[in-house]
């Protein structure tokens, strides 16, 4: 991907990848921009803009190919690869990752669950047994871990997010309501559900006024 | 809140009113736009903007009343009132939103939870039992619900969407990756956690580039 691409593209990427794998699935082979744009509430423009700018494919006329569209938009997001996750708090939000489905369908694999909590040590959820953290830089030593998933008590997530920038963890996925402060050469990406329910009674009221 | 409000401003309030609470808990009375923008990581003048959109208060030179512009800023949310909200699906997703202590702790109140499967049919989950979803809608007639918090598979989504929608319900919190068609009354906000992941996949992959 060549250049700038603005947040609002970034932000579009994951629904296109998403479009274009349910196309596959239902067997549609090209696919033109007036359609896809139908499919995901955008103008053919858009659409076409947008393509070009993940780097320009597609024949004037023909459309675009499903499946080399969907599998050159899974390669510029980087999901054309395993990602190891270790999940940081094994309570209802880090249960519900380490049980998901979807999440390893897309090669984000949940390698080591931790918590505080000795009456967690030793469980098994999905498939992985829960570590006590006071294991976790011993761990991360032996076993790189791509993205940590971070879903601990908010008063112990500042300092569970510097434990694993020191050892060496350099991506976030936050679901603490709380904003971390790491050095520039992390990347967090925050979940704050919350605020979703709170955007969703604002616009409920919006449309009741 | 006067007149129209950009979406980008929308998506800030929610933070506003969690720094606010934040600062309201660890005793601070008034603020400056500059104390607020150092915590918020905006500019001072991007805090005194946003605050005059809301509805223009705080008096020069004085900063803003904590405890008055987060009740203001509550109000605006609509999050000053109880909201009742059911969730349809008692699976992973679902467990952790009616097990979560965060979301009643802002007025959000799981009244209910629908399944299909038998199995978890009259099972307890945070103190609400699971109701066979064939009872949906006598129990919405007898019960109006706020909101509906969607975590069903992806092939019922749709479906359950429009039952909800024909049994009064016009809000709806979707954590199925699936774009709902609803007549325009109704108010959905998506969180597609597995777009979070593959954005930090993205970004991850952008610095290392």
């Amino acid at each position: 991907m060549a250049g700038y691409v603005s947040e609002a593209v970034i932000r579009r990427l994951p629904g296109y990848y998403r479009h274009l794998r349910e196309l596959e699935a239902e067997g549609v082979k090209q696919i033109s921009s007036q359609g896809l744009g139908e499919r995901m509430k955008l103008t053919a423009s858009q659409i076409r803009q947008d393509i070009n700018c993940f780097g320009g494919f597609g024949r004037q006329g023909y459309g675009y190919s499903v499946s080399e569209l969907r599998s050159h938009i899974g390669k510029i997001l980087g999901i054309d690869r395993v990602h190891h996750m270790a999940i940081l708090g094994a309570g209802n939000i880090g249960r519900a990752v380490a049980l998901s489905d979807s999440f390893p369908a897309n090669g984000f694999l949940t390698k080591a669950i931790f918590d505080s909590d000795h009456q967690k040590v030793g469980t098994i959820i999905g498939g992985v047994p829960v570590q006590d953290v006071a294991t976790l830089a011993t761990y991360l030593k032996a076993n790189p871990i791509d993205i940590a998933v971070l879903a601990v008590p908010i008063q112990w997530a500042q300092q569970a997010a510097e434990d694993l920038y020191k050892n060496g963890v350099r991506a976030i996925w936050n679901f603490v309501p709380a904003d971390l402060k790491l050095p520039a050469d992390t990347t967090v990406v925050n979940v704050h559900l919350e605020e979703g329910l709170e955007i969703l009674s604002f616009k409920m009221k919006q449309k009741n006024d």
